[in-house]
């Protein structure tokens, strides 16, 4: 019996987490619950999964809920705040696995803490690694920690490196559906709204991660995160368009071997990969072969998506670029999306911003917080 | 260092063998080699690699060869033949290794009896396990002998059957080329003519193989074989048709993961991953992903190839059965590459030797090789 600490219930990864601990009640249980401002679905959460502690963003929110378990006569949750709260949750003595699900860099210090305290983390935050993946995968591997990716492509190249050896490994390609713009004119670039980059083809995500789908920004992001998950560098990581999101993502190998990771574009599936690593329990989110029909791949146009040539500079300088280069990212989407910059300028605003970004390497998260910080005081101040 | 027994030398996938040996010297040096007729090409392996031992089909051409290399001034090579010859090289103490890859049920003893001294296989020779797989598995597993399979199919499939525990696995995906006919006209097919069915879309191979593919029987055996190299029973192999044989074969887990494996088309690959296994050397036959474009997959139709069905029949009803949709089907594609029969009277003959042969599990090679004559014996009659 795995006792889960769920940071982020209350998002979409959350209510997967808890949907998979619905369906395998003899593997699964509900240690703690750290949400945001959502008190309703914490309340609600909290009803079903009785956890030893749920944590809230604010005193306020936390003060609403401990008010509404006890009218309702639930007792043995505590209810906590803040991000000490979130870190409560995620080092609880009770929690034998964290999933780390809270977007953003909100989640980094409470991740950190479980990696600290001997935790194994499913990650499906990626601003954590991009932001943070150096000390993240430095203290995992100090304490033989296992970090199991959930991020769909990174659960995909997880499985397909279990064929080889790392040193065996020659390219990890990231499929990438190449989002609503694949075959838009280049000239038309520069007048896409906000409705029309909002609807991706195949999944159906948050806001800013859609965005960042028709920018390919998310596949750069991705592509950090596979250098500091899988430890290669990024001359090593490549990105192929795959408009069908049906292979997730492959490795190929020195000898001359391709492997693919094949299913249901469900995050489900890498949820309960990670969950249950090394073992595959039987789940009803079944891939029909038989329909697979066609499969489509390309290379991705690198003047149509500047966001990944500035993600491969990111990446090869690490540090300090790749905190600016998300960071930056949250701030010029949000401006896209409110009409203040044009969809071509949320690449003009990253490629400013990392330009003006000294070389350098944080080592804590609270050097990590303070980068990110000066970043998008930098990319405020260009799209004000 | 590994020391090869080469079966089947002066054969295709022989050949390869050699070409992998002589790619990389500091891992592979040639021990034996086993040829049949070809006294020339048996020469200049002998001259070239300087095996221990060499066997021909018949006495007087193993004489030739003796002589010929006495004239060379060729020493430390012995010269045998026949049936005891192979076993001979199949056997010896200076080998490590098997590559068993005669056509046939030829190579049958000489695999059998490498797995009993003890030597792990590299089966190139699918017969062999449609024959006698049930003996030969279960002489590997008592004496913890591997076989890795050299057909490219279950190369593939052994490389994904990695990523997770045998009981995880639901199915196993053999993919097939669907071979010249997958869009003929059903009513046409009385009418094929050799020339036609000789001509494969996408690889090049012997007579009978191709003959094979275009039935699908080839694709029929390769269930068989599936069944007996992985330990699972017919209902847990399907086939898809996959038109650009780039997929080599995937593994559909219970969790709902499929992984797949992609490379060239070209018999080296499998050869290498067999001789290296479980290292996987760097190697200059690679496959360019952004060369991928498109991958097709469908059903297979039962109608147009009956002998699928026919497989499946014999796959559940194993021993005789299997040795006779072989033996059977040998006998009838001489036959219609001889314009004896109609290419829909292979299916046919099949069937009725099928349809006459008594359910049993022949016990030892003599029995299966008693087994297989018999079935040759009322294909013959049948064809006739």
């Amino acid at each position: 019996m795995k006792r889960l600490a769920i940071l982020g219930s209350t998002g979409s990864i959350g209510q997967s987490t808890l949907s998979i601990v619905e369906q395998f009640p003899d593997r699964y249980q509900v240690a703690t619950l750290a949400a945001g401002r959502n008190v309703d679905e914490a309340f609600a959460q909290a009803v079903r999964w009785r956890p030893k502690l749920v944590s809230l963003s604010s005193e306020e929110l936390a003060a609403q809920l401990c008010k509404r378990l006890n009218e309702a006569g639930i007792s043995g949750t505590q209810v906590v705040y803040g991000s000490e709260g979130t870190v409560a949750c995620s080092t609880h003595p009770e929690a034998d696995f964290v999933v780390s699900a809270i977007v953003g860099v909100a989640g980094l210090e409470a991740t950190h803490a479980a990696i600290l305290a001997g935790k194994p983390v499913g990650l499906a935050n990626k601003e954590c690694m991009v932001a943070a993946g150096e000390i993240l995968t430095a203290a995992a591997r100090e304490r033989n920690v296992p970090i199991l990716p959930i991020d769909s492509e990174h659960n995909a190249v997880h499985q397909c490196m279990r064929v080889g050896d790392h040193k065996e490994v020659k390219f990890i390609w990231l499929t990438a559906s190449g989002g609503p713009f694949r075959k838009t004119q280049l000239s038309e670039f520069a007048a896409i709204t906000p409705e029309q980059a909002l609807k991706h083809p195949t999944w159906v995500m948050g806001r800013r991660i859609t965005i960042d789908s028709a920018t390919m920004l998310n596949k750069g992001l991705e592509i950090i995160e596979a250098c500091r998950l899988f430890n290669v560098p990024a001359s090593q990581v490549r990105v192929t368009i795959h408009p069908q999101s049906t292979v997730h993502s492959l490795v190929e190998y020195v000898d001359g071997s391709i492997l693919a990771q094949i299913s249901m574009t469900d995050m489900r599936l890498p949820i309960l990969y990670a969950l249950a690593y090394p073992e595959r329990p039987a789940s009803n989110l079944t891939f029909d072969l038989a329909a697979l029909r066609h499969l489509d791949f390309e290379e991705p146009d690198f003047e149509r998506f500047p966001c990944l040539r500035l993600a491969y500079e990111a990446a090869e300088r690490g540090g300090a670029h790749c905190i600016a280069l998300n960071a930056a990212d949250e701030v010029a989407v949000e401006a896209f999306l409110d009409r203040r910059i044009p969809f071509t300028e949320i690449a003009g605003t990253i490629g400013k911003v990392l330009a003006s970004t000294p070389e350098s390497h944080p080592a804590t998260i609270a050097e990590v917080l303070a980068s990110d910080r000066e970043a998008r005081e930098k990319a405020h101040a260009l799209v004000a």
